[in-house]
Order: structure tokens, then C-alpha cells, then sequence
């Protein structure tokens, strides 16, 4: 498996648990949801960083290949892009034709704290989408697309070019790079003994002494999952 | 394909691209969406106010055939009603018996910027529906239904009786009725403009120089598609 | 029927009418949504309150089997836990470990004005819950569990233990343990009546001298219904 | 005394407590401050409704004397002017020329749930204004001066022309016409008891017994203050 | 100097960073302010918690010498009542004549997250109040006050009876008893040094090398204030 | 006058209306306030950014002469730093030091979107600063101040470097640098025009046909104001 394999297979949950350990609090994207249930995302990211509309500004940034085209056009396989709009719902970040172009070169997707346009149709080209929403306006309505590869903030959270981002059912978190490995290892370490925990629960047992392990489970726990 | 037919193929986001070339930039319900996903509808408005609850008020207009319910009543087949709720998402403003009178008389659906009553039996008549969401109480826990027929407010919307609204997935618009024309006019050309560069995207295209196009693709997406 | 069918049988929209009639307005958990479309729960309430986090009240009462684990680990067949967690909707206040024991215990569900962590396994229990969303983190980002058996706020609602919890499409309801008799009897011929108007509806009839119902209208409505 | 007067001694707290015993909960504009510490105002209800910015709406009504104007240049006597602004912070809902013109003709002040422009100027001319806060921008950014003298939404509150209408520094509350007088004389029998028990905390005397009053300080409270 | 004292005297910033530096993060009442600028306080915590209004909760409670009278009735000198009100800012939470027992009994001060009622007749007792702002309501129109001495939750944190609360232009600080000692101490440093920074600074002294000092300003900053 | 000293004495109200003529609507910084009453502030920008927390960001550009220190450390006489903290109040974003230091080196003062530490004595250093409130928390609770010279949001505005900010009691303006000239002998005709409107409405002279001014108005207008 890949590592943005197992990072998915982990779960959002279980790595920001491994994250809160080490210091790390506010690495979730609040406030966006998966375009259709079930979509689930893991890869490095790409940023891109919108500013509020002005016109002086939109016509020096705004039109032709623009930072934002630029983006989804050279963005690689495996790659996340993730958006900066400022959480502003009324206006759209990205739309099916630019979907589609990510989805063509291999993008695991995309997360913007801004609205999706033509919503439909970007769920219809198979791309992972996390987003405040869906809107019917360009995005000229609300911003300039600015720049790409800087540092962002979006949906609270500090999102640094080649942070791993991982999006499920809960949510969306960034992983600064260098903690991807221990973190992804620990996070595994606990699914496994919460699977465990989990059947033990399935078939009757109560939580007190189980959850979390006192000295006879941890034990039987060992046992069971010793080579 | 009726004027309504063709709104609704035309798709919110290109008709918004349209009124914003006019100077239209607020003409979006904000903060409602579809009953259930997939629900669709375009039509002309007819208006239904509401004023904050108040006791001699409601006992004024409240009871017997209020404005609400001659509102629904009398709709006519392929009309849109939009109700003022002023954006309050804790009390319902129509209810399953109501819908189902409004699928009755061929109504093409219903826009409030309030929460919906029942919510699962309206959404099983079928009507189109976009609200804020549901809420088990009546209108009476903040509302007096207070007239029909007038300019209202609908989500930052003005709406003027006889407007066209278009609801999908994105969300809801509505369009100036000396408008409709030339909007879906130029909204048509540019969708299916947008369709053929999505086809070329597909293909495995760039965006770079093709969206927005250039000569050399305007060339050819010209001879494509001539007749 | 037992009352806890009979209450989700005749739901949160006619219950609460019965409510507002005896002087009780505000008995809705606002900002909850079942975990899954179609669910729904009732039964009687087992109350939960978390505080603030704070690193010495965390030592104090977070670990071990602290209360909120004991809630779940002692929930009753047929109850309801419903968790006061001041609305905020970053933190998890309960994870699937704690819902398949609430599931094998025969809990009828959970309503949190907190967000649900690892919210698909959550749902693929099969427990019906309602919360504010889902979130990845675990409960310490902003919580100590503090206390059971107490009068808590949910949603803006009070919930004291024994109320009767309601909850479908449309939200969820505290129904006072005193009130659920009377307010049960009175829905249940309501909805008689309502889907009695609903199918005279569907039939073609007019709201008006129907919805409320005139004399003429009554007489064939007793007529229909005597037995 | 004035009506206005009598209203503006007894003051919002004490008015809407009688208000609330006959079942008048929602009488507040909710989130309006006065212009300037101290303000107070008192006085019939003039009305005034704003729709959302349109383009063909605005070149119908918002040029020359329109409605806002119109308001302003009529105003009687010791009249309240209340504009529906839908809550809406971001543009100015009246300058300095009006509020002048107001002031002129002798107004009792406005309440505005939008901002106010040029608020220092506003509070200059030493008209009474209740409003969201300042904003430098024209009514045009967000609104259509719409029309006047019909029932509106202010800050929550249904308002009809004729309402009394008092403001001070808890607020601003809406009086139905018809409720004025026994409302007022309730709350100034109720404000002169607590002035009186007022006293008696001043003095030293502890609340037990006091505030409600029992039989003994009742009796006390009537003998001295009978004539 | 009392504790108390000092810790108004040290002030709500440095306070913070020293519980900062212990791992204290959300020790801030948001939402609150002084109800006249320059209002100050400090003393421990006496707290009270309201639930949300339900007719047979007030009855039960509400009336008579309930736990709110109770409070005000009893706090000691230089006691801060602080009052759990769930930061609803639409109902008053206290008035003049509790204010005024307070006063009376020297108590400290009053921190709610709800609203003032009588708000100038409050300020006018010269007790310290800090809450989110004034509002003509009595209680029981969200309220009802059910129990005092309770771990709380306001403004975003936890309260223990007997922490210490502090509160002055920048806002309201809770602090742990167990940690009063050793904060205040490191407050009082820090205060100490910032002060000679400030007035480095204001001579003309770049921040660089300064604010945080280098080992040349710390050695000049440890001559000038050795003893 | 200086430019700064003309666009103070115009003032945001009449400056945003000579901007909006030329298409340029979202040019105010939302949701700031002065510190006091009265301040006013007008220059060009020197812009800085914050990004979330987080502690590998912090560790890189947190402490010693951070972006932020810098920043106020060179800020040139007349200047206006502006700084895009996200608009979230719940964290400092400037102090007492870091204000004398910028009033030192002749600032025109300081626009934050957050909140300010200290505040009283931010404000007893004299400089003029707008921000969204107070609060005792260090930056670090919140931000990373991250780098200066770029292109910001603040408050709903983009911000370039060298634009014009101007502040006064109705809020925060930006104003692009090409533009200043022209908007600023545009609002200083308006303003000439609009006082003796004013002095006339203070006459007695009715707002119809005056305010917009009519032929015969414009004559006397032009006559009285010739040289």
C-alpha cells in the first residue's frame, strides 16, 4: 500500500488523535464536507490562495490561465489541491470542466473552505471534492485567484505545499510533512487495538476495564494479536 | 421545450453568468437547498410574505384560509411559490398537506427561506422543494402569514411576482422576467460551448489556451459545430 | 405499540403541536440531523454534561471509565442518551466503540449537540443517532464529560431524565414525562385527521373550508371515521 | 406627562414585562444599539421597508424622492421612523441630511435593524437613532428603498404603523397601539414598587421575603406608599 | 496588597500567558464586556447555571427565593458571581435591585454570558458587571436559574467555585485556586519587565533585540532593576 | 493639506460613494471598530499576514524579530499597517509595546481583524487603531505571524501595499493607490455639496426636490458657491 493508501485506510480520527499527541490541534478544515457521501481523499498538497474581489486586481490575475487554471492544470498524480476562499460560501471555487482536467491527471482531489459550482456535474467526473458547498456563481463574485505554492489558512488550519491531507467521513485534516510517518504508524497501532476493542464490545463485553484496557485485557490482547 | 424546460437544462450557474454580465449580482436564495438530492425546478414566482409572530397579528391573519394556505390553494401549473421567512430555520412554513394541494394544482415547486414541516411525507409528494431544512413546529412559533403577491425577500433575493426562479443543485435563482429571454439565450450558447471544452478535456486537452479558448480552438470548436 | 413506537409513529411535527398548546415552546434540540437519512429514535431520556476542557478537570474526571463511558456502559434497552455539549461542533462526543455498546445494550440512540467521531462506523452500528455533525477529534479538544443524571441543555432545549426523546426527519423533540400521555393521545387523533384531509387532498379537494375543516367537512369526517 | 414621556420614565424593562404577561414574547428589535450612550426614544410607529439591491428595482424606486426620502420628509411630530433593513450590517440605512430633516420636524428618533452612514454627523444633529453600528456605504450597496407604511420585520419584531415604540438602554421594544395603556400603567405601578424595594436593598435589607415581596413587607410597601 | 488586588493589578494579558504556559488555553470568557468602560474585577468564583425555560422547570424553580435570589442574597465580599446563561444574549440575566444586594453584601462583581436587564440602573449600583450586553427581558423568557455551586460552563470555559475570576478591558480571565500563587508571580515579572521594555521604546529603542531581549538588554535590564 | 490629512477630512461615508461609482464595491474593512471613540487614521498600507497556528510554523517564524515585529519595528511616518488575522476576535494580534513603537516611528496608526491586547494601554499610546475588540491572549493562541508586503484580506478587503486606508466613526475604507486622486476630488465636491444641502435642510427647507437637488436648487447651489 501507498502511504496515501494507509493514511485513508487510517482514517482521520485516529491520525488527528496521533497528531493531538505530539502538539498538533488545530490541523482540521472546519466547515467542508464531502461533495457525495463516501468520498475519501489522501495525498500531498498543493495550495492556492484566493484574495477578495476588486477589480483592479482581478483584472491583472482574473482572466486567461489565471493561478487558479494554472493549478488544476499542472497539478500531479496523487496530488490534493487545496483552496484558500476564506470560508466564504457564496461564490464557486472550482467547476466541472477544471474538475474534470484534475481528474484527468491523476489528482486524489480537492478541498476548498469555498462553494463548488455545478456541483452535479463536478460529483459526476469521479473527483473527491471537500467543500462549504455548492453555488452558482463564478468566482469572480467574491475572489481573485492569487497565487499558488505559499503557505494557506483554510477552514482554520496552516496548510504548508507538500502537507499531506487526508479527507473521510468526519472531516478533512493536514499532516505537516515530517510527521507523516510516525503518526501514520501510531494511528495504525491504535485502529488495530480499537478493531480489536471494537469485537470484544460486538460480542458483550462492557467497556469498564476494556476501554480503555486495564491489565487483563491488554494482556488477552497481546495474546490474541502475537505473531 | 417550454421556457421552464429549458431553464432548468440550462442549469442555475450559467444563467448566473448571464445576469451578472447585466449587472445582476445578488439574485441568489442563499442558505436553501433541494428537499432530497436531485430535486429540480424553474417556473414563475408567485410571493408569499410572512411577518414575525406576534398575538393580535396572528389572530388577524393566522386562522381560517390564511394568505398562506390561499397561496397554495390557488397556485397555478408550472408556478414557483417563494416564501418570506426571513431566514429562520426554527419553525416550518409548509407542511405535507399543503404540498400535496400544490402537486395538485401542477405547481412547479416551492422556494422558502424557512424550514419545512414534515419534511419526509413533502418530500414524498413529489413536489419540488428547496428550504433551509426541516422543523417539526408550526409556522405560528415565528411567523404570521401576512400577504400575497408583493416584492419579497427571499435568502438576499429580492423577488418580484412573475420573476423566473430556477432551483438545482447548486441552489436557486431567480431571474428578472424582462430578462428570461436573452439570459437563456446566452446561457444556452455558453453551456454548450462549455460542454464541447469539457469533451476536449477529457480527451486528456489542457486548460492552457482552451479554457477560455484561444483562436486556434476557437477555430476549431467553430467548425465543429457549424451547421 | 409500546409508547415509545407510538410516539415515532406519530412524530415530531404533531407531538410538538400538542406541546405549544400546553405552553411549551421551546423543546426542540435545533442543529441536530440524524446520522443517516430516515433515521429515528424515541424513548426515554439518560442525560450526559460535558464542560469545557481544562487540563486539571481533564485529570480530574477524563480518564478511565469516566462518565461518559459509564453512560454508555449502563444505558438501558429502550433509552436515550442525550449529551449536553454547548453546541460546538469540533470536537466528537461519541465514537463507535461507545455506540455498538449503546447498540448491544439496546439503547434506542443518542442525540448530541456535539459532532460524532468516526461517524460511518458510528452509523454502521445501526444505533440511530442525532448530533450537529462529525468530527475527527476526540472529545478533550474541547471537553471534560462531567456529570450523568443531571438537567442538561441540549440544542436549547432542558432535558431532565424520564423525558420521552422524539426524534425523525424533522428534528428532535423533549416531550416532559408528565405530558406524554395526554400528548400522545392528542397527536395520534390529529394525524388521524390529518391524513384523512391529506388523502381528501390528493383526491383533488381544496384547502379552503377543508384545512381547517368547516362543518360540512367535519360531518363527513365523522361519518368516515365513527365506527 | 406625555404618553411618550410616561412610556420613555417607565422604560423597556419594565413595559415588557406586562407586555409578557399577556402573552406578548416577541416584541424586541433584537441587535440594535443607540447611537450614542444614553439615547432614549418614545413614540407612534412611521414604517419603512427596504427589499434587496436589484438593478431594475433600484432605477424603479431608489432614485429622486423615494420612499426612504419621502419617510423622512413627512415625518410627524414625535413619531419613531422603523426601517426593515433585514438585519443586514454592510450598508447605511440613513446619513446626516435626513436625520436633520427629522430632527426638524420635530421626530421622536429612528430605529434601524441596518447601519447607519456618517454616524458621527447622524449623532451630531441629536436625533435619537437605534441601530445595528456605522457603515460608510450608500443603501444601494444591499437595498431598494421599497415602500412605507406597511406592516414590517425590525430586528425580529413585527411593527405596524401606530405602534408606540421606546428605546433606551436595554434596547428597543414594539407596543401593539391598542395595548399601550394598560401595559403603561401596569409598568409604572411595577416600577414604583421597585423603586421602593430598591430602597430597601439600599438600606440593607436582604432579598428573602423582599423581592417578591411576602405579606409583611407587602404590608409594609402599602402603608407607606397610600395616600 | 490582597490577591485580589494584585490580580487586577497584573491584568487579564499576563495572566493568560502564564496559564498559557501551564497548558491553560481556553480560560477566556468570550462574548462578555464591561458593562461601562473601565470596569475591572477580581475574587473568587461563586457560579450559578440557569437551563433553558420550560414551563414545569420555572414552576418548579423559578419563583420565589430561587437559587439566582438565593446567590445574590448570599455572596460574600469579594465573591464574582459568574453565571452560566449558554451566551443567549435575548433575556437579562440580572437587574438593579440584585445588583444593588451585590453591591451591598461587597461582592466583587457579576460575570454573565447572558444579558443585563435595567442596564443603566446596574451600572448606576457601581458594581463591576461584565456580560454580553443589555437586554429588557427577565429571565424566565429563556431561563430558568436552577442550581449554585456547579462546575459551569461560560463564555467558553469552565468554571469551579472558588477559581478566581478576573476581568478588565481585554476581557475575563478564569484561573485554577490551585494555580493563583504561581501565576500571579510570574504575571507580576513579566508586567515588570514590559514595563521597563515599554519605556525603552518609548525613548526610541528598536523592538529589534529588545521585545524579546537580547543578553545586552537583559544584562541593562537586571542592573537597572537590582535592588 | 497632505493627501492623508484630505482623505481624513473627507471621510469613508463620501469617499466609498466615488469608489462605488467606479465598480469597486467590497472596499471596506467589515466588522473593526475604533479602540476609542473618535480615533481617524488615513495613509498608505504596509500589509502583514498571519496563518493558523501551528508549532512547526510557530517554531520557524514566531519568535525573536518575527514578521510581526518587523513589521512594526520599520513602519514608516504616516503609514498604516493592516493586518489579516483571519477575522477571528479570540486572539491578540498587537500590544501595548509593539503600539508605542509604531507611534514612535510616526505611524498613522494600525487595521487588524483581530483583536488587540492590553488594550487600554494600545489605546493610551495614542495611536489610532481599529481592530474587531480586545482580548488578553498572546497571538500564538491563534496566529503565526507569517510575512509582510504581500496582498491581504482584511476584513472582507483586499489590501495592496501602498493602497490608501482611511478610518473613521462609520469603519475602515481601502482605497486602490491609482484611484486616490480622482475619488478624492470627486468626495471632496460631494462633500461641499452635500454641507450646504445640510445647512439648508437646518433651515427648514423640505428634502423633496433639494437632496437629489432639482434645476432651481442647483442654481442657488451654483450661484452661492461661485467664487
Amino acid at each position: 500500500m501507498t502511504i496515501a493508501d494507509r493514511l485513508s485506510a487510517a482514517g482521520t480520527a485516529g491520525l488527528s488523535t496521533a497528531l493531538r499527541k505530539r502538539g498538533y490541534h488545530d490541523v482540521f478544515v472546519d466547515g467542508v464536507r464531502p461533495l457525495e457521501p463516501g468520498m475519501r481523499l489522501a495525498g500531498p498538497a498543493r495550495t492556492l490562495r484566493f484574495v477578495p474581489f476588486r477589480p483592479d486586481l482581478f483584472a491583472e490575475r482574473g482572466g486567461g490561465l489565471n493561478p487558479q487554471k494554472q493549478a488544476f492544470d499542472t497539478i500531479g498524480p496523487g496530488e490534493v489541491l487545496v483552496i484558500e476562499a476564506r470560508g466564504r460560501p457564496e461564490a464557486g471555487t472550482l467547476g466541472d470542466i477544471l474538475a474534470l482536467r484534475a481528474r484527468h491527471r491523476g489528482a486524489a482531489g480537492v478541498v476548498s473552505d469555498g462553494a463548488v459550482r455545478d456541483a452535479q456535474a463536478v460529483a459526476a467526473t469521479g473527483l473527491a471534492v471537500f467543500a462549504q458547498g455548492a453555488h452558482p456563481s463564478v468566482l469572480g463574485r467574491r475572489h481573485v485567484p492569487w497565487e499558488t505554492g505559499v503557505v494557506i489558512a483554510c477552514g482554520g488550519a496552516a496548510v504548508v505545499p507538500g502537507d499531506f491531507v487526508v479527507g473521510d467521513g468526519d472531516g478533512v485534516l493536514i499532516i505537516p510533512a515530517a510527521l507523516v510517518g510516525e503518526v501514520l504508524a501510531e494511528a495504525e497501532g491504535d485502529e488495530r487495538r480499537d478493531r480489536w476493542i471494537a469485537a470484544r464490545v460486538a460480542e458483550g463485553a462492557p467497556i469498564d476495564g476494556l476501554f480503555p484496557m486495564n491489565e487483563a485485557w491488554r494482556a488477552r490482547y497481546e495474546a490474541d494479536t502475537a505473531v
